[in-house]
Parts: structure tokens; C-alpha cells; sequence
């Protein structure tokens, strides 16, 4: 096809004649409170919109600031061309960009540095090509990752969305169409290396340039604020609203050795739960399948002989169980021919690539899911390998030009199946009304909803804290994962850091022992002992308490999350937009309304940790610091550094070994200064979807100054899940550091 | 657009209706003598085919052997959808395949290693994805490149060139249709590490698939052999044949200190020529502009006073001046604002870029090259910048989503700006009818009669070596550029390949004094002499010697690249392709009919050297080797491994400091063997392009057994190139080593 030149600005478009290609009406339209959609061109059909999980859950839009439109839409632009599409936005020098997914290693996008870089107030913010591709190798600077996300927000206060499953690209700020002014004299420099003359120099006037590869159309959407993380909780919102885990999800996961048999995995769950280290879902690696790599989803009968009693008897020790899989069905898989038609046309490991998007293709797959596991009590999944490796010379997935029977192309099923795949999963489990809580490597846009968390090899600390921060901008979740570790005090810093985690997990998969027993690899494999593995399983202990204990907070964050669309973990620059203190703060994040997180790395003695302005108390000495500031920390091995907001109410539960399905949270609430702010507590099932038709109470916890009290409303009948026993005014204690 | 699947077999074309997309009719199309194109659906019209330099030389086909459709059509594969189109061709297990262009670290395109992993026997080939960007990093192992080309050779004895602007990528052999039959046992094994997961394994069917992105339909060209080289030979008369240098183009070029002035260069020129270090060529950087980055194409009035008498002075000198530049148009040029409405949507360091694929474009640029530089006697140009960073988070080239008045959008403007810019000088200088032998950091497909050399600022002196190797299968020329070296040895070593290359080029623009005289960069613009610059001097004398006794030789080959397609400079595979030794040999290469080079890297004290079947002779020593073997070989730092091929006729040319215009090389022609094959010279006025046209003499040097004899055939009534004064007979000398 010739390239066809449309380049138009919208502020234009009534004075020209129609334009091939070009939408009759490029006013925004406003497609839900402080959501607009400007449509381009003629945009493909299949996108993850039309893929979309859920619709916006429209109620929670009420409680956010009355919209007005953000940008002066005249100013965007819309080119079509052979290669693709193109819209062009206006940007401010000052503003800072946030979001495009997982990637673990950018943190603020128009930076010239990576988030481990050291920071200077005076960095230069010229622009990145920042790439939507999805990746097994996260830590890059293109900005590839498990889970792109084609949807960025502005300290100025808006999000940007655009609707593609192509590699779309984006520029923030570093290109200069040839319309623009006169430049400024300092990016005209030359000089006498070829570094001096490479190097990027930061625009007098700024544009955000998005490449929309092969389309001749697109659909942007505007998220209105007027703050950053409004326009965070706007699109999450419009995503269908943050997913709720069932209350087991809030414990801790632990992941077998893949050799393990079914009486292995029992012994060692046994063990694990007579040692008191807190577990409550147990992963199953590709050893229970008779075939994996790839996959053939029915039960190993020699290592799981009898599976539904290999379940019941982990049900019965209190294990909810997970189980891995990807989707590339392997010849012996008793679907294979019946998923044959309905898959693409490139093998993986020789096994077939279902096409979730068609529904043959998700009920074949979906009704062996039912048969295998979930009818005999399996009620999460661990999803492997749906990402891509798009930049290796030796990728072991699909190929972009695929094809596949519903209309996707490989590039296309690349950027969707992650997505497709947890719905294909999702949706059985809730037709079962089972809520789930499971992990997958690859995720998009538009995923709130979807209740998996994502997961890498990359096994960097930094990355992986990276990963916690970063995730709230981009509807998704993240587990930095515990495996092995080379120093104990390594393997502290990663538990405390997983502790904060949508899914605290710790992966023995390729280890006999729990690295509480044992942190090197091969001595685990060898079955040999560390000399002081019960100190360590001591710590493990008492630093997996702390996330059982706060296991009731979480739980309203993610309430909160669902039906506000605020994310239970995010970047500061969320919460303090305002604060430029914030914008590069890539190693500090929020859980919940009032707890500031700023892990300690595994080489570190002490850190910096910024405080926004206001005050806060340390949690563990109640000590009172003034905020608006950064402070020098130290913490002993078991303790990160964590500081809660004054005038907050803080349940802590005290914590138990696993959550039973009729567990009552026994909760002391501290109260964080003196005039704290209510905290509602969500009590429903914990483990059903009845809770999204009002079998939900909500106990809103409030400080009168000298006593505590509790209202709860809503028709939730079942067993209580709460009960206060004390109310605690926190003051500093005598071991203050 | 939605994706629509396409995917024919054209076995079974015939017996389909009509699809849309498709040629009515795709049975291979011979367009030249061996050389087929298949026609699959609706393929774009701007196409590096459709701005071909030159017309096919049909009359070099003659010299090929009779051609055979060497590929079974029937099982070659198109498919169509919304990503753009793909082809599936098959492959033999055995096959290797080379080309794709000038990436500095691959060699043979199906194997897991690069060029510089120790190789193996029995090393694994389980295929690549190998992408066709251009780039300013070509040294990775995705095949980017300053010159992908979408054309590769096979062992097989047969070429494949597919017809896009595309960043087109190929998949050597590891991907597997879902219509291939059972696979190997071995290609499915498991493991417990990631490694092992995610190993490539060889697949037991192969195919190439050819991903081609945004279009909707594709040419693909079929070359017949029957061996590899022929293929190659008929990409090469298909492109047009092979550049010819002006005779000073074989001479060795000099860029000077990029801040000189046109007084600093006289001096700096007048003391090398009175050094005797050869020199015909003298470059300069950016500075003798009035702007760079962005160029304004214009004399800097301050350093170059008076451009006429400074090139006059040169020319008097002996030296033909080269003058660098990018094409960024600077907002002070004075064609600026002409250009503007002929360029792209987006600036580079604030110039236009100019589209050379409009006539209005080209004549604008190259008016103003006629008044600036040809006009007063600039002979040839240094083409910068015009590659791209598709890699990068901080590119500095225009975006992919530009857009140009011809219709190219930025991407397939990328892929085709180093062949247009070249074009638009080359024309100007015809137009002149004079030869010229530039420089360009960005080239393509379809480059065989452009006269200019790649070079590379990745200044690796093994991926430099590899460069040399490769050049040959993708109708490239391309220089390993000496500058400056941390050791002596290394300049040595760096020197010796650089004399074997298409441009013999030292390159002082970021150093005050030529390497010979000190060799340490920041030294050297210090001003201070290496203590024993006096024996490094007499040394570089003696290696550029060598290089000035090859002009005959060198001349002969590039004549025979322009009327056979046999590159000048080619990996050993390309002569053998029988030979599996030579299959992975990376590191030697052939210069002309008889010569084959084998370079000593910087830090090797001695290297094996492998040598086809039949005898060899040191060139040095003249001692005869048996070949069919690997070798260890040692050699003096002056003296890089060179041996000539039993039964050929060597003419060296007593070295001259210059090629003067009026030039008589004398001759002493070396016998190596009993029976040599006939050698030819050919003499022309060395500086025209009246050669084309019949103004050449061929000279076949024989050798009778005891005398050689000359004949002289051709209608140029110039002055005599060449005199021979001596016939010699190979025989070792006394030092043998």
C-alpha cells in the first residue's frame, strides 16, 4: 500500500473538506464522567477494548471531583501513512509522565536517567522512545515489559489511552515536528565526540508523538483529573474497577519443588504448617501435568496418582491450591484435535496457541480446566509464558505474522493473550461464583478487573521493588517474589519486600527446602540444612505475621481499589502530585490509605527516605517525624522501613497461621495522631462474587478522641469477620532508636 | 483495519477462487537470466526495486551458468493480515545461510553462535530471528545494521531477495507451522532452569518466514545459482553490477582534525606528503561548514576563506578532497526554506531532512552541491548520520511515523535514505562525468553500483574484520576505518586490514596529528610525537605500500564486480561452498581472483589460518602451503597473513605516494604455480565513466611456461595505465619462516 499522507489538527477540521480515512465527527465524545474519546481515522476492530473485561463501573465515577477537559484538543493531531497512524499532543516542559505498563527499570518517562540511576534535582528531561512491546525481560530502558500498557498520566493532571493491540510507540517529548518555533540555542550544540554529539537535548517545545504501527485509525481516550491519580482512578474505573482477592489471597503462597510428587508435596506442606511459618496457597509446578513445555492439562499419573485426594487433604491442612500452566497445548493433551481449528497457525514447544478470542477456542480449553482442576477444588492458576520475546534473536514464541481464526494477527494475540488468557481462566472460576487470585507473566490494558498478579525471572531486588511502585499506574499487580537468596540478610529484604505485595509469594520451585530452611539453591537440593535455619524460621515467621496482620487493611484497599479505583499499592507522586520531591521517587510507595513503604536493599546499612509533608509515626517505635523532608534510616535485617500518615486508623489483626473460611480477624486499631480519619472495614464471604450484589457490610471504624466506635451497615448475614478487642493511642515506646 | 487471514499454498493456488489480495497470477516470472519474481498480493509500490540506481547489466548474466529454478515454488507460502504479510519458504536441515546485510556480528544466519564464539563442528543451527533495521549500532546480535538488506544466499546454491522498505524481519529455520508433521523427540525436552526452558533446540523441519510489516503483498525474487556465488553474482548484475572506483579511489584516504582550518589542513597535507606516507584522498569534517548538526552545506567563511584556492592548492598536492556532511537541512542554509515543503513532517537537530525520493527535493540539495563543493572540484562526499537508532530510547533521527511528500513514510524513509542520499550525490558527479568513491553510513538493497563505503563509529577491529568478510554477500563496500589505538601493535594490525578494504581510510578527525606520528588521542591533541614516531612512520609506509602495489590488482577486481557481480572482497564460502570448513569461517576472506587475507587481532601473538583444498603460497615468503587444512601461523606486526592461490598470476605495481591523474603503474608480474590462469588488466582514464561506454582496454597477461605475454584488446586511446617491467616466478626465499 503507498503511504497516504492525513495530517490534520482537529481545531481545523470543520473548515476542511472531508478527509479519506478520517472520522465525520473528531469532537470528543465523553464516554463516561471525565472520559473522553476522540476518534481517528478508521480504527481496527479488534483492540483491547473490544476485549475489555468488565464494563466502567460507572458508580464509582461519583465520588471523584467534577470532570473538565483536561487538554486543548484543537492542538492534537492525526496523520495516517503506509507504516501506520500517528497522533501528535501538545506538552508542557514542566510536565512529568507516569505509567505504559510494567516495565522495571524507567520510572518517570520523559527522564533521561532510569530509576537506578542516582537522582539530581537538575536532571535533564529530554524524551524517550518508549516501547509497548511485551517482553520477557522487563529491565530495559525501551520500556518492553510483562505487561505494556498503552495508557500514561501527567503531573498536569490527565491520562492518555490509547485503544491498540499493535507495538504502539510513544516519544515523550523528543521530536520536533517541523511546524514548531524557533528553537533555543543550547540544542543546537555540537561537538568533538561522537557522545557530545549523540546526546539528547531537551526541546524548547514539547509534542508526545505516538506511533500506532499498521493501522489507519485510532481511538484516543482522554482521563480527565484534576490530579494524576484522579486520572489513575478514573481509568481503572473505567477499566471496570480494581480487582477484590478472596481473603486466603491476602496470605502468603508458597510454591513446591516442580519434581515433587503428591506425597511429596503433602509431607512438605505438613512440615511447613507444623513449623507456623503462615502459608495459605499452595503452588503445584509443571510436575502435575503429564505433559508440560508444552502443556497438556490433565494430571501426571504417576506423581498425582489420585488428585482429587491429593486436594482434599491439602484443603483439610488449610492450603488453597494453585496450579501452573501455559497455554501451548501439547499433542498428547486430550483437546488437541478438537483446539486444532481454533488456534493460530505457528506451534509453540510443538504445542498449539489457543485463540482465546474466539469462543471455541476458550470453552475447549475452559471445559478441560473445569474437568482437570477446578471441579476437583483447584481455585487459582499460575499462567507461565504468555509474554514474548520480541527483541531476541532466538524467541521461542509465535511469530508476529501468525494468524489466528478470530481475526488477530500475532503481534496483535502477543500484546492480547495475557489478557485473553486470565479472562479465559477468570471466567470460569466466577461462573463457579469462586473468587480466585492467581498469577500470570503476561498483562495489558484496560486489566483491574482481572485478579492475577504478574511475576518475572528478572530476579533484581531493585527491579522488582521497581515493580511494586510502579503498578498503580497501570490497573495492574505485581509480586517480586522470593526464591533463593546469596545472604540471609538478602532473603529478609526480599520477604519484607513481597510482604507488601499483592500476593506475598514465595517460589521453591526450584528448590526442595523453603529458603527458610535453606537459601542456597544447590545445598536446598542436596537437602542440606542452613546451621541456623530456626532463627531464620523465627524471622520468616515474624515478618510474614506483619502481612497476615494486615491482612484486613489490604482487604479494604482492595475494596477500595474495586469501587473507587484508587490502587492499593502506588508511587508517591500519586497521593502528593503537587510535591516535585515525588516525581523521581522510584524506591518508596503507598499500600492502603496511610503506610509508606521504603524497602531496604540487600547491601544497604541505611537509605534516605523521603516523607511528604505532614507528619508521621515509624511503625514499629511510634516515634514522630516530621515529614516534608527526606531522613537518613536504619533498620535491624527484620524490619523495612515503614511509616504511617498522621491521623490514620490502623487495624492490625493478629495473625494466624492460614485464613479459614470462617475466620474472624481479631483487630487492635492504632490511632495515628489526633484527629485520624475513619477506616472502613468490608466484611462479606471472602470468598464469593455475592459481595458485587450487597452481601456486603462495611464497618466504618472511627476515633472520638478518647474512645473508638463501629457502625456497620449493608446486608451481609454471614459469620462476622471483625472483631475490635483494642483500641490503642500510638506513642513512642521506650526502645525508640 | 481488522486483520484478514490469507494463507495460500501457491501449489494449491490454482484450484482456489480468487482471493483478494492476491495476483491474479503468482507463477514465477524470470525478469532476468535465473533471476523469478513471485507477485503475492497487493505489494506497495515504493520499493527499494523502485528506486533502483541502475537497470539489471544484463549482458554480465552471459558469463553464468545455465539457470535452473532452484527452489520447488509449489511449497512456498504467502499469508495476509492486519500486522502486514508473511512468507514461508522451506529449508533443508543442512542449508546455511548468509547476507541480510552488514550487521558486524553475525556471520552464518542459522546458527546459535555469533562470528566471535569459538566455533564447534557440530554446533547447533536452530535459526534466528533476524531483524533488517538500520542502525548506528550494528554490532548486536538481532542483525541491525547500517545496511540490512532484505537479500540472503544459501549454500543451497540459491538467493532470496524480497522487494520492501519494510523493517522486514526473517526467521531462519525456528519457527514451526502447525502444518508441519511430527516433530524430533529431542526438540521437545524440558528442564529444571530457565536456561534450559527456553534453550533454542533445532527443529527437525525448517522454514524461513519472512515477516513484512504494514503491507499488504510482496515481490519476492528468486536467483538461481548453481552455486552460492553465483547467486550473489546475479543479485549484483541485477542491481546494475558492481561500482567502479576512480583509480585514486584505490590510493588510501586521510581525514584531518575536524577543527582545522583550510591553513592547518595545508600544512597538515603538505607534511604528510613529504613523509611519503601515500595519501590520495584528503577528508573534511563537519568544520569547513558553516553549520553542522544541522549542515548548512555552505562554506565557513571564517576557515575557509577561499574554498577554490584551497582545493586548487590540495589538487596541486596531489590529493582530491572528500568533504563531510549529513543531510539535515540547517535552518541557515540557504536552501532552507525551498526544502521545506520537499522534506519530512519532523526536524533532526533542528534540519529539515529532505525527501530524495521527490525531484524537487534532489534538485534543491543537489544544486546547491554543485555551486558549494563539485563546482570547484570536490570529488567525492562523506555521507553522515543517515542511519537511525530503532533501538533507542534517545533516538536522534526522525520518527517512523513521519511523513514525506513523495508518499514514504518514516520507516520505509529510513530504510531507503542512505540509497537516496547516495543517489542524489552520485547523479550530480555523472552528470560531471566524474567517478567518485564516497563514503555513507547507511545503505540497502540493491547497492552494488553505488560508489561509496559504509564505515561504522563502533570501533571493534573484529567486527570490523567481519565487515570486510560479509560485504561480498549483499552488494555493499564497506571500510574498517583506522583512528586511533590504544598500542602499537594495534595500529598495526588495524592498518594491515584496513589496506584490503574498498577504502583505505585513516581517519584523524577527532586528532591533531596522524596516528603514525602519535597514536594516543588525547596525546596527539596535545601536539606531542610518539618517541619512536620515526620507525612507526617508515612502517606505515611500508604497509600502505602494499596497499599501492595492489591498485592493478584491486582495479581488475572491482571491473570484474562491475561486469561479473563477483564482489572484490568475499568470505571463502562464497569460492567453496562445497567446503563445510569454510561454512563458519568468519575471520578470512578473498580479495580479487587469487588473493585470501587472514588478519592477526590486536593481543593474538598467532592465529589459525584455514586454507581451501590445492596449494597456496605465502606472500611474503613465497613458501607453498598445502591446502585443505587449518594452519598456525605467526607473523611480524608489519605483515598480515596473505597467500595467493596456486596457479594465479599476481601484478604489483611499484608503489607510488599519489595516483596521478597521468598515471603509468610499473608492473612486476608474479608466477605462483605451473599453470596460472590468465590475468586482466584493465586500463581506462581511471577518473570518467567513458569506460561504459567502450573508452577500456583489457590486457589478459598469460604465461607461457617460460615468458609471459600481454594482449591487448579495447578501443581507449589514452595514455597508458600500465607497464609491465617484470615477470617473476614465485619461489621461496631464503627466510622462510
Amino acid at each position: 500500500m503507498t503511504a497516504i499522507r492525513l495530517t490534520i489538527s482537529l481545531g481545523l477540521f470543520l473548515v476542511l473538506p472531508a478527509l479519506p480515512g478520517l472520522a465525520a465527527d473528531p469532537k470528543p465524545e465523553q464516554v463516561a464522567p471525565g472520559v473522553w474519546r476522540l476518534h481517528f481515522g478508521s480504527p481496527e476492530k479488534l483492540t483491547p477494548l473490544s476485549f475489555r473485561t468488565a464494563p466502567p463501573l460507572l458508580e464509582g465515577f461519583d465520588a471523584l471531583p467534577d470532570p473538565t477537559m483536561p487538554l486543548d484538543v484543537s492542538r492534537i493531531s492525526f496523520s495516517a501513512m503506509g507504516h501506520g497512524c500517528s497522533v501528535g499532543l501538545p506538552m508542557t516542559r514542566e510536565e512529568r509522565i507516569y505509567g505504559f505498563g510494567l516495565n522495571t527499570r524507567l520510572f518517570e518517562m520523559t527522564s533521561e536517567s532510569d530509576a537506578f540511576q542516582p537522582g539530581a534535582p537538575d536532571r535533564s528531561h529530554p524524551g524517550r522512545h518508549v516501547f509497548l512491546r511485551p517482553t520477557d525481560a522487563p529491565e530495559n530502558d525501551l520500556n518492553d515489559s510483562h505487561a505494556p500498557v498503552p495508557f500514561y498520566v501527567s503531573t498536569r493532571g490527565y491520562g492518555i489511552y490509547v485503544d491498540t493491540a499493535r507495538y504502539a510507540s510513544f516519544y515523550t517529548g523528543n521530536v520536533a515536528p517541523k511546524t514548531r518555533g524557533k528553537p533555543a540555542e543550547a540544542e543546537m550544540k555540537g561537538g568533538l565526540s561522537t557522545d557530545d554529539l549523540y546526546k539528547a537535548r531537551e526541546l524548547s517545545t514539547k509534542t508526545m508523538l505516538v506511533d500506532v504501527p499498521a493501522a489507519s485509525g485510532i481511538d484516543v481516550y482522554i482521563f480527565g483529573g484534576p490530579t494524576l491519580g484522579d486520572a489513575v482512578r478514573r481509568y481503572n474505573l473505567f477499566s471496570g474497577g480494581g480487582a477484590v482477592p478472596p481473603l486466603w489471597g491476602l496470605g502468603i503462597q508458597y510454591r513446591g519443588f516442580a519434581k515433587n510428587t503428591a506425597a511429596d508435596s503433602l509431607a512438605l506442606a505438613k512440615s511447613i504448617r507444623d513449623s507456623q511459618v503462615p502459608i495459605d496457597c499452595w503452588g503445584l509446578e509443571p510436575g502435575w501435568q503429564s505433559k508440560a513445555y508444552s502443556c497438556s492439562f490433565v494430571w501426571n499419573k504417576h506423581a498425582f496418582p489420585d488428585p482429587d485426594g491429593f486436594i482434599r487433604q491439602m484443603l483439610e491442612m488449610g492450603y488453597q491450591v494453585n496450579t501452573w500452566e501455559h497455554c501451548f497445548t501439547n499433542p498428547e493433551s486430550p483437546i488437541f484435535e478438537a483446539l486444532k481449528p481454533w488456534s493460530g497457525d505457528y506451534l509453540v514447544w510443538n504445542g498449539l496457541v489457543p485463540d482465546f478470542a474466539t469462543p471455541e477456542g476458550r470453552r475447549i480449553f475452559g471445559d478441560l480446566h473445569d474437568a482437570s482442576i477446578f471441579s476437583k477444588g483447584v481455585t487459582s492458576v499460575k499462567l507461565d509464558e504468555c509474554d514474548n520475546q520480541p527483541s531476541s534473536a532466538k524467541p521461542w514464541s509465535f511469530p508476529e505474522a501468525s494468524a489466528f481464526p478470530s481475526g488477530l494477527d500475532g503481534e496483535q494475540m502477543h500484546s492480547l493473550l495475557g489478557i485473553l488468557y486470565q479472562q479465559t481462566i477468570y471466567e470460569r472460576l466466577r461462573k463457579m461464583n469462586v473468587r480466585t487470585w492467581g498469577l500470570v507473566r503476561n498483562s495489558g490494558a484496560l486489566a483491574a478487573p482481572l485478579p492475577f498478579s504478574l511475576y518475572s525471572d528478572s530476579y533484581n531486588d531493585r527491579s522488582f521493588a521497581l515493580g511494586l511502585v510502579k503498578q498503580g499506574f497501570s490497573g495492574l499487580l505485581w509480586t517480586p517474589e522470593v526464591r533463593d537468596a546469596k545472604t540471609i540478610e538478602e532473603y529478609y529484604r526480599r520477604l519484607e519486600l513481597v510482604i507488601f505485595s499483592p500476593v506475598a509469594l514465595i517460589n521453591g520451585w526450584y528448590m526442595k527446602l523453603p529458603p527458610w530452611l535453606q537459601i542456597d539453591r544447590d545445598k536446598s537440593n542436596r537437602g542440606e540444612l542452613m546451621a541456623d535455619h530456626e532463627e531464620v524460621t523465627r524471622i520468616t515467621r515474624k515478618i510474614c505475621d506483619l502481612r497476615m496482620s494486615l491482612i484486613p487493611y489490604l482487604y479494604s484497599a482492595f475494596n477500595e481499589y474495586r469501587l473507587h479505583g484508587m490502587p492499593p499499592m502506588r508511587a508517591l507522586v500519586m497521593d502528593w502530585p503537587e510535591d516535585k520531591e515525588t516525581f523521581d521517587l522510584a524506591d518508596e510507595f503507598m499500600v492502603g490509605p496511610s503506610l509508606l513503604v521504603a524497602p531496604i536493599f540487600n547491601g544497604q546499612s541505611s537509605r534516605k527516605v523521603y516523607l511528604p509533608a505532614g507528619n508521621w509515626f515509624d511503625f514499629y517505635t511510634h516515634e514522630k517525624i516530621a515529614g516534608g523532608r527526606g531522613i537518613e534510616v536504619r533498620k535491624a535485617l527484620d524490619e523495612i522501613p515503614l511509616y504511617v500518615k498522621e491521623n490514620s486508623l490502623l487495624p492490625l489483626a493478629k495473625p494466624v497461621d492460614h485464613v479459614q473460611p470462617d475466620i474472624c480477624f481479631e483487630l487492635e486499631v492504632s490511632v495515628f495522631g489526633e484527629k485520624p480519619a475513619a477506616f472502613t472495614l468490608y466484611e462479606d464471604d471472602g470468598l464469593t462474587y455475592d459481595f458485587e450484589h450487597g452481601a456486603q457490610n462495611r464497618i466504618v471504624l472511627n476515633w472520638g478522641g478518647s474512645a473508638g466506635s463501629e457502625e456497620k451497615t449493608g446486608s451481609y448475614k454471614g459469620a462476622s469477620r471483625y472483631r475490635v478487642s483494642n483500641w490503642k493511642i500510638a506513642k513512642p515506646s521506650t526502645t525508640s532508636p
